[in-house]
């Protein structure tokens, strides 16, 4: 094919892959679950040569599937199995921090910088890049912001859209959108990076971007406290909320889930008493080691045990205690998976409805699949429960998802009843666009291909993915 | 007209306004400044109202101006003088306030809700709605969202965009998008609301918005300090950042502003000796009466002299001395209107770039106006300095601003320089379109210009504003 011969001539032969072995890798999403093999695999090493890259392919029919540390859950980034004649445009060579100021509270990242790596290159000058999940290590900047990620955090700084100050991103036309500016208030027209942001690549290639910065944090407090109910739960989270702290996390775990991590968790101890029906992991931060925030903790807790909204608490008492806890969220998948398959789901649905959200869940789920478990486990205080449905012991996988399959339409359709999303972190990328079209309003549908076809008439980014 | 007969029978006669004395108010904006007649006012009871009145224009070839509390300062509500005929659709009659959820930290309220009274009725929940500046007795919801509206306060909890959960808007061919919901994570597709808030009127008319609230605040501190240049005042912006509180706001103020109130603020006084180039003006706040702000205030302003970042301060000791304190940035306009005239900017930078940049604008405005007084008072925190130069006593405000007119696109050009932007939080409306087709990136003007296309056609919404 021509076009690649030009691009291997302008991107170097080893920054345009086209042999099997090379594109094995870029053509299938970590969790295994989608494939899809692309013509070549692109690594631009410059904003010129992305510029260049997308002409040539747009001029020659060639599709962009944009790719960072492809770590997504919905299979955003691999070419769709019947789609059209695509590329895989990886972003891991721009891979440079342009520019750290402490004094602005900012820094400059090109897409291909690993999450972590951001947050390392904030700690350097005594600031935190607050973003971060379980696959910060692989996930690229790039990556998190057309997805909008989420992860522990948000309930303190917010989605990945709300950590950025400026973008810059190549349009499917070749050119350079240009608003990298650093700046915090800016009403001077439409705010088109807010398309690009959780756009999962379909408008443009993110190529850098302004990030936020907060002051580091000096001293954090920890505790993994038992609740009789969602509904103590909710009565703490305001009760925490209004202790005067910055509450950076609020983690619901129903009780089941202690036990299976008890269970499957390498070297992972639960420290409280197996047995209570929920349990939540609260974290509070300070910029300075001053504020009483072990203090401000305690008494809230036991003013929440006087009413009956606490069992039993535990506060972390070192460093290596904090990360333990944290393991047990983080490792979570893993047990589970050691444990017996799940059919998963990622709704939201507002804060205060989080209850009414779980009783619902459960009697819908336990009536059709009395055999099956409810797992839930997820970030209260955005109203972010992942919900899942595990197997009983020895079902295998195949089983399990083709008799439970339609749990992730039920708890869907719960969620958006009482007023939440069907797919609150993870993005649609290829496997919720079914959800999309049943359950998203077909005047913002209507709207969302408007700006498509405004912004990318030739349909050339990200093909078969968001839009149903 | 046919059409307005129709929409008085729909709306009924007392809201299909007609008379020249009913149209009056609506037919010059709050400055009177900016001034064109419509053809009626619509005054809609609901959102059904709403719907059939924009489909009813537009068939029409009527365009609509939709309008709230009409302060604005950019001439965003008022029909352009040589425009398309066209009618005001003020949202004053929507303005129920829907829902308030405590637990959840959110309300609903419709367009024409008072500012203040979104406030108000989230402190009878024990909530803080954030957003504040001068015009909240006046200002309306839909009017906020859709200038992006920023204030005093923007530095903690963002600016109006920030504190959207969810909206409803009627679109231009009469629908509705229907996405009012309270949810904190929501990945499902482009993020649609970006384009109403901060769109001005020109895509559609808000109707109604799910707002973000926060605890109520139950300390506050505040000091007003006296510091030897911009540069000390940024230093000790990190500082008071890093002090482990919550910074609410921080007001940079040149000490020439102190003079003027002194001489021209009924009742005013300021606390501290006049003298000092530069004054700061920060607040801190807490959710919990326990934490020791005061303290936190007191260290660091106490470090911060030993560093020679402050030269004096005084911290308030009671309400009604930090009410004092706060008139004396809210009575600003009105004493500087006593003492001559101004030309008005609303730039920002990075926050880093305050001093350099308030060195540049000094150095360009003292050259060419050496009779002028520059004036700097703004949100050091946000970047967002709101220059002014001042003419010397006695000129009329005729003669100043012909002979001062070239000062605002000279400090914008300084602005846009150094990464900042000509339009920080009042928008373009009118009087700004200028410098968007100066400074505005091509690139983004051409996208703005196709999102338009794609949601309005017809070019009905909001016509003559924003885009240049």
């Amino acid at each position: 094919m021509e076009t690649l011969e030009t691009l291997a001539a302008t991107l170097g032969p080893r920054n345009c892959l086209t042999a099997p072995d090379d594109l094995a890798p870029y053509a299938v999403d970590w969790r295994g679950v989608w494939t899809g093999m692309p013509r070549a695999v692109l690594r631009p090493g410059s904003v010129e040569e992305v510029q260049a890259a997308v002409r040539a392919c747009v001029a020659e029919g060639l599709s962009i599937v944009p790719a960072g540390g492809r770590t997504g859950l919905c299979g955003g980034a691999v070419v769709p199995a019947n789609g059209p004649p695509s590329v895989v445009m990886s972003l891991e060579r721009l891979n440079r921090i342009r520019d750290v100021d402490a004094r602005d509270f900012s820094l400059v990242a090109e897409a291909g910088c690993i999450i972590q790596n951001v947050q390392q290159a904030a700690a350097a000058v005594d600031r935190l890049f607050p973003l971060s999940w379980g696959a910060q290590g692989s996930a690229m900047v790039g990556g998190a912001l057309s997805t909008n990620a989420g992860g522990i955090r948000t309930l303190r700084w917010g989605n990945a859209r709300d950590l950025v100050l400026g973008l810059e991103v190549v349009l499917p036309d070749g050119r350079v959108l240009n608003d990298l500016r650093r700046v915090r208030k800016d009403n001077s027209g439409y705010a088109l990076r807010h398309l690009f942001l959780g756009g999962e690549g379909t408008l443009g290639v993110i190529t850098a971007a302004a990030l936020r910065l907060v002051p580091a944090l000096k001293r954090v407090e920890t505790a993994m406290v038992a609740v009789p109910s969602p509904d103590a739960a909710l009565t703490l989270f305001s009760r925490v909320m209004e202790s005067g702290a910055e509450v950076i996390a609020f983690e619901l775990l129903i009780g089941r889930c202690m036990d299976i991590v008890q269970k499957n968790g390498i070297g992972l101890r639960v420290p409280l008493p197996l047995g209570s029906p929920w349990y939540v992991m609260v974290e509070l931060a300070a910029a300075h080691p001053s504020v009483p925030l072990r203090e401000m903790l305690e008494d809230t807790l036991a003013t929440a045990a006087e009413a009956g909204e606490v069992t039993d608490a535990v506060l972390v008492e070192n460093e290596q205690q904090r990360a333990n806890l944290w393991r047990i969220r983080e490792d979570w998948p893993d047990c589970a998976r050691r444990e017996a398959p799940v059919v998963n789901t990622d709704t939201s649905v507002p804060v205060s409805a989080v209850p009414r959200f779980l009783a619902e869940v459960e009697a819908a789920l336990s009536s059709r699949w009395p055999e099956g478990r409810l797992i839930a486990i997820g970030h209260a205080g955005d109203g972010n429960i992942h919900v899942s449905l595990m197997a009983p012991n020895g079902t295998s996988r195949e089983d399990w998802v083709a008799r439970a399959r339609e749990a992730e339409p039920i708890v869907n359709a719960i969620a958006v009843d009482l007023g939440g999303s069907f797919s609150a972190e993870h993005g649609i990328g290829q496997s919720k666009r079914h959800a999309m079209a049943t359950h998203k309003d077909p005047v913002a549908l209507d709207l969302m291909r408007a700006v498509k076809a405004a912004i990318d008439p030739a349909g050339a980014m990200n093909p078969g993915k968001v839009l149903p």
